[in-house]
């Protein structure tokens, strides 16, 4: 686009998604703060950067830290060194003489907004619609390909440790070596920190893997996931030790039924709304209702938590391309708690399951 | 504080560092929203949350994921669950009446700000002054403690992998297996993705560990740390594989002299950017300025870059009980770099070292 540097196809793709944005949002220029929107439009993976984005040209800048790897990284866009970024940035809107610029509203700091608002001189600035936050939700084939890698490292991962899961192990240490094996298989970080929790702390939904040892007769909890080239991964597998009784395996299984049929209705022009009342009617009718606080799912990608919401006042509609997470979960205090988390891919008509580990109660003897 | 909840003589203090803005700032309440403070006033160690301080009561407000663990963590705060942050936020600062609210502006995102402010119906959000950036700078005894944990845990560490640090080995392989032996070793996390680099690679101030594997006559740069109980550790060995020639033993020693006269000149009201000319000056009057483009050092306690700033440009004064680094580097393009980075406690009269990795050069045959 600048300089003479070819855009990559897929790049160009990214590109005309933000100048859609641009046009409908009727703006001069866009300013882009958000690491994941960054890393999308332009390639760049390091941790403090900002795009501008008009109709004709794009503008990359960071500091000396990162101009060396934004070089290396960043196509299409032309790579600017900055000393203080309010600074940087300012300079080239004032010198660009954008009117209207848009910037992301849930990104920028109240202290970051005035204080470039002070330095435009006859720009405005005017935070971007919700339309920014879509950019992201259909993955193409690039990104489709790099989840599916990351999902991958985090399954093998699992698997190589299923054997630690027995009356003994401690959760923390379940967790570690979860984490330790994703690293090892070419994950870049973790998704989030592991959870691993068993028994009566089956039942919190953010627990953290304690000292406690795995017992007898309890599920556990592993919700988990790698990064890998700034991609996510997530999942939740519900092991049970020991013997199930038969309100265990109840729950169990109409958890696994309101996971099933969530999936079985995915398609594209559903809107996420249904398939969370599916999920949640599900569970209510089996008289859980009040024990599923939570989400039935959300987006992955280059964030873990992202555009579509899969949840009872979303207004998002699925698409072919999105991917998303469906995880249902009964949480019981004192009693414990199963959720039974997958990650699926819209195609044409319906969905693709792309996590793969089996989601059948995995019974520890 | 409230409900009969006896608060510990920490958390008194503390919050009395937080009413002492908001009676300097002339304010009725006090919106905290950036997790450390968060932590360091309430000593909730989860990751959403808020608080609301007035001159007579605290609140602290989560959703359902975290008000059991608040329930545990949390002293001498009203915990209030909210289903919405902003709704719940702005319910309790209409029943409070508040009129003047400070606000985090570098925390806050214009959007949160623009939702917030339209709900709170009678009061007025105010930016918060530079006075809230400086509440943690002076480090209590219960800090200092769990520094000084969190440095032991990497220090530990990087001993059991020094052996690693020989012709050969990978970058990015040295680099895992310290973080591997940060976490075996009791630490929560990492400080910051581990910098491992050898070669003309030590030249980049922010290189990531790579496949490239160490060679004689090459100076390796460890930059790491841990965390642990929210607390970060920040420490800077260089290493030197084989016999150094002459230039390298100079630019190792313009850096350390660099070092030791910063450290050597720490003490309460010293300003902090003399000490930052100390080093600068340094390696400027030796030939390198051209080659020291980073802070001289940084506060570090429950962020791993927070106040004071050592820097040329820095108001900070020292005081004892903050917790600073100090880091000089040479980096010279293709050839290679050095930094050495300790990080010292100020006393009554001038500075401990926290840290306890020799820094003379240690040289791997």
């Amino acid at each position: 686009m600048v300089r003479g540097i070819p855009v990559p196809r897929m790049g160009q793709e990214r590109i005309s998604r933000i100048k859609k944005v641009l046009r409908e949002d009727h703006l001069d220029g866009i300013l882009i703060t958000s690491l994941e929107n960054i890393h999308y439009l332009s390639g760049f993976t390091g941790s403090d950067a900002a795009l501008v984005v008009t109709e004709t040209k794009g503008y990359f800048l960071a500091d000396s830290r990162y101009t060396t790897q934004a070089r290396e990284e960043v196509s299409g866009f032309e790579v600017i060194e900055y000393k203080k970024k309010i600074e940087g940035l300012s300079d080239l809107l004032n010198d660009l003489g954008l009117k209207g610029i848009g910037f992301e509203p849930q990104n920028l700091t109240y202290g970051a907004h005035k204080e470039l608002a002070e330095k435009v001189r006859r720009g405005e600035l005017i935070p971007l619609s919700e339309r920014i936050k879509n950019i992201r939700v259909v993955k193409d084939d690039e990104e489709i390909g790099r989840i599916k890698r990351t999902i991958d490292i985090a399954s093998k991962s699992l698997k190589e440790n299923i054997w630690r899961i027995k009356p003994g192990t401690r959760e923390n240490e379940i967790a570690l070596e979860l984490e330790f094996s994703m690293r090892r298989n070419g994950a870049d970080g973790i998704s989030f920190d592991t959870i691993v929790i068993s028994g009566a702390r089956s039942a919190l939904p953010h627990g953290k893997p304690s000292e406690k040892r795995i017992d007898e007769g309890e599920f556990i909890i592993v919700d988990f996931g790698s990064q890998c080239g700034g991609y996510y991964s997530d999942e939740t597998c519900t092991f049970f030790c020991g013997k199930p009784s038969r309100r265990q395996k109840e729950v169990y299984q109409i958890v696994k039924d309101a996971h099933d049929r969530t999936i079985a209705s995915v398609r594209p022009g559903r809107r996420a709304m249904e398939l969370d009342a599916i999920a949640r009617g599900w569970i209510k009718d089996a008289g859980y209702g009040a024990h599923f606080g939570h989400m039935t799912g959300h987006g992955v990608g280059l964030a873990v938590h992202e555009n579509p919401v899969i949840g009872p006042e979303s207004e998002d509609v699925v698409e072919e391309g999105m991917i998303f997470t469906v995880e249902p979960g009964i949480y019981i205090p004192g009693w414990g708690g199963v959720r039974i988390e997958d990650m699926v891919l819209v195609t044409g008509n319906g969905c693709d399951v792309l996590t793969n580990l089996s989601k059948e109660i995995e019974i520890i003897e």
